[in-house]
């Protein structure tokens, strides 16, 4: 067994894939060998996860797969029945692993890893989640969840269910993007938890709530919600220059450990791959302005933009995706602790990509740990 | 970035632990340097949880940690109304799964990952697992769950929701040391994915609701259920030998993938770490051959020994854990489909020890992954 190892394996290789590539260097980030700012608007996020799925994009004329995603949608009873009874305070992130781990008690493929059954509950988990974190949104703020009307594509879909009513072509495009630019990272934690579970040959649902469930963390998903919090709580763009001041100044000198402490962080900045800014980060930061101009939401942008530029003057943290993905969210007026969700209607994609592969060729994922404890001791008689 | 990378990371430390060494060349296994057969039955799973937490066991007279677990006991309302209203043919894992991530919205310390909250939430999990398995058992098989007498065991606490009475003195130990046995296994997959969800810093119920998710596939935790139904397939001590050759046949000159196929497997055997049976088949073998006797089941376990033997005869492949329980759990009137939720009794000791030394020094756990896709291309016009 070797015995030196990587912390938080660090460029170490868990798996080979052939769905997205990262240069972390030129921060380019590629699904299937098209750059991720080329495909994002472009081609519709049914077809970025046909893309992720099967190697290819649909032709344009060709909307089989869309029209299945589409087929699928729709809230299941005991998902709705479950939703309704959890207190207005759960997380929805929480709320989105819970349901997601219950439709699995009714899900007629849960119990076959055939490759037919794995792809139609890819298709079915493609519509439970939107449906799931939609509702619950929809809930948790004292109304009714809505039906939805049939047609549309699936991001205006999650608008209308979010809201209530159709989106305008300009915001359900927006959302189409932010969900291109979520739907896969390569080996993400919630990917990579997905994989291992997937190595056990779990089955598909209880390999999604493994990824839901690390998706939480503030060092993966929970950052979208950190970076809106901030954003906010800074509130006055004159005001963000000293804030990036007292955070840096305060991880002077010190630790990794002590460094890790919330306090003396920046959230949106610092990525475990990139070195500079990532491909995401430059088109959600036009499109943050635009949509902060669109809906009279500037001065947020404007925090966003001053604290941006106060890191780029002081460090060499790169920008990551969930920077101004925050400034979208608020100009779509989604709350912060609704962000990670929005991240897991994109992911999702990615999530069901990596199992498809994972199982198509599977070996266990387990590694051994590195014992520093006691040595071997006799119990006092 | 490296390029050699190992398939399913064998032999790849992937984070320092203080908690459990595995010697897989001589099949000893270890918690905190103490050998696990000198451990089980002789101080309570109590006392081996304490050691996996804290380091070190409890004075024998020293009841205050006991008592601690002792006093979280009982089911919430809300996992029993869950678990009430989930279709009898849910599998067990799916029920504990989703009854987990749905305690997560009502738990206290939910949303606060300091020390003292998580000591508290491990504390409470420890007995939230056994006390939602038995409820369903109880549910699934049309009866009311039981609240238990105040007072005795872990074991024969987990033991009367079940049954719904009492245990004999015999039967607690025995599920003791079967709980002991699963209590720990270093960096095993389900340990690995809790221990991915804490370095994104998510919550102690999201990473063992993670851990549970992972836990279900047939390479793991659900290995226990498929040797469990094979011995009951195969019936006859007679045939024991015929199943073994017949499988072993259809393995010959195959591919890894082909050999993957569960119907060229015998389920109990072979392990990522040993080389030669471990030290909890021994413990386990010997157990299994009291209960059977006891309980009048030998002829499981002939069909056992037979089949070992045969495997023995023809294979170098290492008994594992799973395969001598089988036959306990057969003595205590245990379905097949239920045997890894008494893994999960076990082993959820071993996951919040992991999930606290994993707080305790923390780093993102993000590999990469070998990129073999399609080079750099552009979108068709």
């Amino acid at each position: 067994m070797a015995t030196e190892w990587k912390s938080g394996l660090e460029d170490v290789i868990a798996a080979r894939s052939a769905i997205t590539a990262i240069d972390g260097a030129a921060g380019r980030l590629y699904y299937r060998g098209y750059e991720i700012g080329e495909l994002a608007g472009a081609v519709p996020f049914e077809a970025v996860t046909h893309l992720l799925w099967f190697g290819e994009l649909p032709a344009r004329s060709d909307t089989a797969f869309a029209d299945r995603l589409a087929a699928a949608r729709g809230l299941p009873a005991p998902v709705r029945e479950l939703l309704e009874r959890l207190p207005r305070t759960c997380h929805p992130l929480d709320a989105l692993r819970t349901a997601l781990s219950l439709a699995a008690a009714w899900d007629p493929d849960t119990r076959s890893n055939e490759p037919e059954a794995n792809l139609a509950k890819c298709v079915r988990l493609m519509s439970l989640v939107p449906e799931t974190v939609a509702a619950w949104q929809r809930l948790r703020t004292g109304q009714a969840p809505v039906q939805g009307q049939a047609g549309g594509s699936h991001a205006a879909r999650f608008l209308q269910l979010l809201t209530g009513r159709a989106p305008t072509a300009e915001v359900a495009r927006v959302m189409d993007v932010v969900l291109t630019l979520h739907a896969d990272h390569e080996l993400n934690a919630s990917t990579f938890a997905l994989r291992v579970a997937v190595a056990t040959l779990a089955d598909l649902h209880a390999a999604t709530v493994a990824a839901v469930s690390t998706l939480k963390g503030p060092r993966h998903g929970g950052a979208n919600e950190d970076v809106l919090a901030m954003l906010r709580e800074i509130g006055d763009p004159a005001r963000a220059e000293g804030f990036v001041a007292s955070r840096l100044d305060a991880r002077e000198g010190k630790s990794r450990r002590e460094r890790a402490d919330p306090r003396a962080r920046i959230p949106g900045f610092g990525h475990r791959v990139y070195r500079v800014d990532d491909a995401r980060a430059r088109v959600l930061k036009s499109m943050a302005k635009e949509m902060a101009d669109a809906t009279g939401r500037g001065r947020l942008f404007e925090v966003a933009e001053r604290l941006y530029d106060a890191m780029r003057a002081r460090t060499s943290l790169p920008v990551n995706v969930d920077f101004f993905s925050a400034v979208v969210y608020d100009a779509l007026d989604i709350p912060p602790d609704f962000c990670t969700s929005i991240f897991a209607v994109g992911r999702v994609a990615g999530w069901c990509g990596h199992a498809l592969e994972q199982f198509a060729d599977n070996r266990l994922i387990r590694p051994r740990a590195d014992y520093v404890g006691r040595p071997p001791r006799r119990l006092a008689g």
